[in-house]
């Protein structure tokens, strides 16, 4: 018999007749013969009321009482779950984070988890319990009541996966896996049966938001199995998703596995810095103190004894990093200019592939050439390329990469260990 | 400096606005040099809602799930007032039932009280803090949530203030305090400063459903100070409401203080049954084996070995209890036949000092008889008179009894120990 974590979000909760389908879907996974851990988040909107109405009260709310209030959405939905199991005739449990006793830190609404209590738990599935979990929140040692910050529903689900040991977490949500792009892009896009968590990490944190990054890591750390699953389709058709894998339990692996792309990006280039010892962080050091958060940085080797330094932040801190570079830094570093572009797209190709492969980068860039897309930075870590380019480009890069990497094929396998 | 609970109901937590004024109000009596616990029940209309969404997904559901979901309406509300508070620029904090440590049985739905910790409420208000407790709920030793039953939040206030030694324990409502009888009836009702709690017991259960009469009860057995007042009058105007006060303690007793009222209930009579032992458990035993609860139970002296036996029902029972007479009881105990009237009305006058004085059932028959209102069955306890009578003649009854005992005028004192 299997122990599995299944997490349902917000849209799979979002009305009495959804949470009646999810606890179908619960109960078939019972029936085949697994013992069952579910994890529910708020229904949908409703986390949003509840801190609309707080705001309303107090514009600057203290986070402690922020907690408190938050948190009664993901309670009400573990009492709805557990009747609609009733009511199929099934034993049903629910527990709130405090309940099982999630133990996190003191970091209201942001708080981490320190530790699970996994025994009662295990002793209501061992009498053939559903066991529903409050997602998103647990309470800290003085027993106050703390929220693990949005998307935190996938982290106790993960979360409680690694205290039980489970077999899997599910994680059930509006898409069915994880694509090799977005298919509203490119409608080839092919749906892939596993991707490793460092790809899942670059395609989530890269725009294909699918999972919430946290809890991806957690399940890294804690060598938890994660599968992407839709709650929308039909329960018995055991459709299997996306498995997130460990790289090196996964002996089949395609080289690329997907384009990713965003385009909340704005680039900075101060042209014409000495270039001398400190200058990155005479440039971003006054960046990094005004909390701007950088992406991409790109310093190119001098010829001149200058060089041009360039580097991406969030468009909505274009401004104010433009700013703050023409006041407080370029006098002081001599720089020639300071010259900025908020209309670019960043586009990666991914896969833990191409750390054994040459030759990819070039396939990249002649396929873009061919199209006559100018490429204006380029960066590449172990496992992706990125290039940023004109937004208007956008759609049509990520469609000719896709093709050029033959992403809308059945993947070409390689043993990894060979 | 005076320890105070003050307890909030629905209505007067029923929007962000009057949120805001219950936090002026609150703010106020620290202000006056208390410290203030303040308990408050969920929004109105708020655990209505809940309730009605989970029968919606079991319309028999498990109550530990339905504690469970309907706890939440007083722990957004706790979260909300100390937002409030805090905007006032107050030190506030949230305890939701099980945080406190309100320890209850397992009773879901209708928990009774065990114990209450009260170190960490009087740690909080030793430093400065106005303390915020969810109403209506507590954890069973198990650490299951509970909730106390409809109006439990009263209780919740009671139990505090016992555990708190309160100075006293001000229950805010949407009426400003008990009258001698609904102002809706007789426009001359007075409000009155004080009332016993057995006067209150009985004014509450006959009508006047100013506070749950569990809460009473406990405030008696415990010795709280209880005083009902208005969330809606003037802040600053402070107006004291009424006093519920221990019979003992109160030396300026009227002898009678008001008239109780209702019409919820239905009389049967079984005529010509023989006056033997054992009678009236054959009629009234199959009626409590129906769950069918009886008030009134009148048998008058037989004088042929024949006698008239009547009792009052709720009006919700009428049919049911008619229907089970004649299929179980009637021939079983030879009755001449079994008449019923639901179109009654009971009426009675309710006062500690009725015990100390004579005359005052005269006074009310003839009152009664010199309006022509005909009494159908008369029951005595010791402090109250209660008649039956034609539905029809209800307001009238009760303004004609206001007037005859002089209720709109101020009480007559007597001291209650010479």
């Amino acid at each position: 018999m299997a122990l599995i974590v299944q997490k349902y979000g917000g849209t799979s909760m979002g009305s009495p007749e959804r949470i009646r389908e999810v606890a179908r879907r619960v109960a078939h996974h019972q029936r085949l013969g697994n013992q069952v851990v579910v994890v529910v988040s708020a229904m949908s909107g409703e986390t949003n009321r509840l801190i609309a109405l707080a705001r309303e009260l107090n514009p600057d709310p203290d986070p402690r009482e922020l907690d408190v209030i938050a948190s009664t959405g993901e309670q009400v939905s573990i009492g709805l779950l557990s009747l609609a199991l009733q009511k199929l005739g099934l034993k049903a449990k629910s527990y709130t984070g405090p309940q099982v006793r999630i133990l996190t830190d003191s970091a209201f609404s942001k708080a981490r988890i320190v530790s699970i209590d996994e025994a009662n738990i295990r002793r209501d599935l061992e009498a053939g319990y559903i066991v529903v979990v409050a997602g998103f929140q647990g309470e800290d040692e003085h027993g106050n009541i703390t929220t693990l910050g949005r998307g935190g529903s996938d982290t106790t689900g993960v979360a409680l996966a690694a205290a039980l040991k489970a077999e899997e977490c599910q994680i059930y949500t509006d898409v069915d896996g994880v694509y090799t792009t977005d298919p509203r892009v490119e409608p080839k896009a092919r749906r892939l049966s596993s991707v490793t968590f460092e790809e899942m990490l670059e395609l989530a944190s890269l725009g294909s938001k699918v999972l919430q990054i946290r809890s991806v890591e957690f399940a890294g750390k804690y060598r938890v199995k994660l599968r992407v699953l839709s709650s929308f389709t039909d329960v018995e058709s055991d459709d299997m998703g996306t498995l997130i894998t460990f790289e090196e339990d996964d002996m089949e692996q395609a080289i690329i596995s997907g384009i990713a792309f965003n385009r909340d990006e704005a680039k900075i280039t101060v042209l014409s810095v000495p270039d001398r010892p400190g200058i990155a962080y005479a440039i971003l050091g006054p960046v990094a103190a005004a909390n701007i958060e950088v992406d991409m940085i790109i310093q190119n080797a001098s010829t001149d004894g200058l060089t041009d330094f360039s580097f991406t932040v969030h468009r909505n801190e274009f401004k104010r990093t433009m700013q703050l570079l023409e006041t407080s830094v370029k006098s002081a570093i001599s720089a020639k200019s300071i010259v900025g572009d908020d209309r670019i797209a960043k586009v990666s190709v991914v896969g833990v592939g191409m750390r054994s492969h040459v030759g990819l980068a070039s396939k990249m860039f002649s396929a873009l050439a061919a199209e006559g897309v100018n490429i204006q930075m380029i960066s590449t870590s172990e496992i992706k390329i990125s290039v940023v380019i004109d937004e208007k480009y956008m759609e049509l890069a990520v469609r000719v990469l896709h093709r050029a990497f033959e992403l809308d094929k059945a993947p070409v396998h390689e043993t990894m260990k060979s």
